[in-house]
């Protein structure tokens, strides 16, 4: 009899739900293979769990013959009885009947039971094989959670997914950091954001959208806290009274985020993340930049008043909330206009400042956002401002001349969350296909 | 006293639950204005709906002032009381006590009640005032509608999400259609699908992935199908028993996908898109390409034995499929080997042919897919066929030599999906920012 994959169950599911007597199949990688005279022990991993197949020469011969000379890693399938055992994991194993080999493995180039052992450059280069480690492969299955949270938070508000292009006509952010691309016979970029486009959403009629993508920045930086490819979480809301609720909007999709992570993979990440932050946070506390300059200079750091804060900064502030306000997670708002990009909206009454705000979270930035300058003639004159030329922004200013709400967003960028929320220590480890100055491959 | 937007309530909302003789905010753009002695009739549209606003020069002589010099898409707010009234749109309308101006519109420099006094190349120039048209607005409410579906789809089959990177060191698909990057001093190209890293994920462990996200081409045509940037709606299956499993989910996520926008947008699809499938397709047939191929050339179309078909082909096609079995979409199987991507598994019997498969939806590919060939040495040979050096091909081929389930997926077209379901002439239409060699902007 062929093995058919229609029938698998995985082994999460065989261990809680599957009946003693009963005949099941199930495929997946060797985790280990021990002979012992006529018997074989063949420790099967699939993306749920692990399960022991006895595999018994007086049972099936061929089978036994086969699984004799498995290897580690090597993908197979099996069919065969599930029987109460002490010694097992979980208490089951199965009694094999059947036993099929898709694909053996040669001897591994890397320690895939212990990450420690391998740097994370070759690591990275063996990805495939660096998520054969449950440790390794629950940091991407948390992201995919905290996307699909994300999601829902966003449906549940009224925001509409676009997709904007990524090939751009000019630099959405500035011009230093950003990729050029070779387009037939023209210049052409990719967005470093798509905050252009999610605001001609809003301004087109869509009132409140999201876009969960890839965001491109010539970073030449080499720090454990940058890529220059990543996936930001991107909203904008039109139709709003003032910034605090786009805070209120991204600390909903935030704390949606971490909870979900928590909630479906809580156990797992205590095993495998002794850093991680294991509890949703409050409340998000919010304090004015200013606030958070005194806070430094009490703590004895330096500030300067009216620039951004330092990576150091943000660090040590992250420190001081954690022990005054018992939250890892902070709002910074009011940010220095000098510090900000030309469409954020000043300050009314002091327009050294402007409706701007990072989220630190653990002392790292994890989203930026803020209300946008709407009215034309301010924006026109906020471009002059940094030194810009208003000629070069003309469709974009444009938007502003039909008919253009009152509005704002953020972005998010979906690795830092999970690497603050796991506690790595480099955002490479949380990034499926890291790329950098250097990287390029897998 | 000042409106909140905090209170504002949309349209069809108010239409259809709010109580006559209350007071309401609603929020959005002028739709039309008319002055009549001391009334002022503005009917106010948002993303859900229009509604009459009634602003009396005796209810309020500020808010019937600013009323007057209201012009067409402006974006305002108004408070005001609910009445029955049988003349207004929807039965009822709102007698306006407070109206804010939050931005004044300039005359429109194109027609947006009437989208076809507009050439499209305009339109999209305009883009963000072409979709204030509710007609045009709608194609991407129903895109983002048909990518939650197959979320869902993905998410209840046991998919996990993953983020590939778009910036890659190698052409995915082969040299010639692909955007090289300037990458720091390294060369690097746009990721024309995430074809090899969907491989990865399932190699890796994820065993089910998939990813909704941009796909680039740098196709040198101009036609109404092709765009240099779309998105692409990808999966990827381990452990699968033939190309068939893959099929199935194919037809799974289309038939979802269709079906959620037909029940969600069906009566404003109706309205708008006379060409329109509005029903969703029941058992998709299964055809072989050596099928298709009799089939074309009983009705008269030369067809070349071992080609692809082509694009004339395909929709002479769509056409037969429609008469003889009653189906808007169709599967056609096993395509020829040489016209089929190197990582393709042939067919066991008949190396001609191979297990893959594209799906047409009235006549146009919407999707195509098929079994990869998982087992190194015959990889190795197949990339050799193909007249490629497995020397470039090294990373690659290393995922198949540490455990590689039987897999296969598919790639679909979420703008092409769109353009089918509603009958648009133009895939331009169906992308919110349409990238070809020509357009590069907004």
């Amino acid at each position: 009899m062929a093995i058919s994959l229609r029938s698998r169950i995985h082994v999460a599911e065989l261990l809680s739900k599957g009946e003693v007597g009963k005949e099941y199949t199930v495929a997946g990688w060797v985790d280990t293979v021990r002979a012992h005279g006529g018997i074989v022990f063949v420790v099967l991993r699939d993306r749920t769990g692990k399960i022991q197949l006895v595999v018994k020469k007086n049972v099936s011969k061929d089978a036994w013959k086969t699984a004799k000379n498995l290897t580690p890693e090597s993908v197979i399938a099996a069919h065969g009885t599930l029987v109460e055992s002490k010694a097992a994991l979980g208490g089951r194993e199965l009694v094999v009947s059947e036993l099929v080999v898709y694909s053996k493995a040669d001897p591994l180039p890397i320690d895939i039971k212990d990450h420690s052992k391998t740097i994370l450059a070759k690591r990275l280069d063996w990805r495939f094989l660096d998520l054969r480690n449950p440790r390794n492969l629950l940091i991407f299955l948390v992201e995919a959670e905290m996307a699909r949270a994300a999601r829902e938070w966003f449906y549940e508000h009224g925001f509409v997914e676009i997709f904007t292009s990524k090939i751009v006509g000019a630099a959405t952010e500035g011009g230093a950091e950003v990729f050029s691309i070779v387009y037939f016979d023209k210049p052409a970029f990719l967005a470093q954001s798509p905050q252009l486009y999610k605001q001609m959403g809003v301004i087109a009629g869509f009132e409140r959208v999201f876009e969960i993508g890839p965001a491109f920045r010539a970073e030449p930086h080499h720090t454990t806290r940058h890529l220059t490819e990543y996936t930001s979480v991107d909203l904008e809301m039109g139709f709003i009274d003032s910034f605090e609720d786009v805070m209120d909007a991204v600390e909903g999709v935030v704390r949606a985020m971490i909870r979900r992570a928590i909630s479906v993979y809580g156990n797992q990440i205590r095993e495998y993340f002794p850093d991680a932050v294991l509890e949703e946070p409050k409340d998000i506390p919010r304090i004015t930049i200013r606030e958070a300059y005194k806070l430094l200079e009490s703590a004895g750091v330096e500030v300067e008043w009216g620039d951004d804060l330092s990576s150091e900064g943000e660090r040590k502030l992250g420190e001081i909330i954690e022990r005054e306000y018992g939250s890892p997670i902070v709002f910074v708002t009011e940010y220095p206009w000098r510090a900000r990009p030309f469409y954020t909206m000043k300050k009314p009454d002091d327009p050294e400042w402007t409706l701007s705000f990072d989220l630190l979270f653990r002392g790292l930035e994890i989203a930026t956002g803020g209300q946008r300058e709407h009215r034309y003639e301010v924006l026109v004159k906020q471009i002059e401002e940094k030194g810009l030329n208003p000629k070069n922004f003309e469709w974009y200013l444009n938007m502003f001349r039909y008919g253009a709400p009152p509005h704002g967003g953020a972005g998010i960028g979906l690795e830092r969350v999970a690497m603050q929320l796991l506690g790595l220590g480099n955002i490479r480890e949380a990034r499926l296909l890291p790329r950098d100055p250097e990287r390029l491959t897998p």
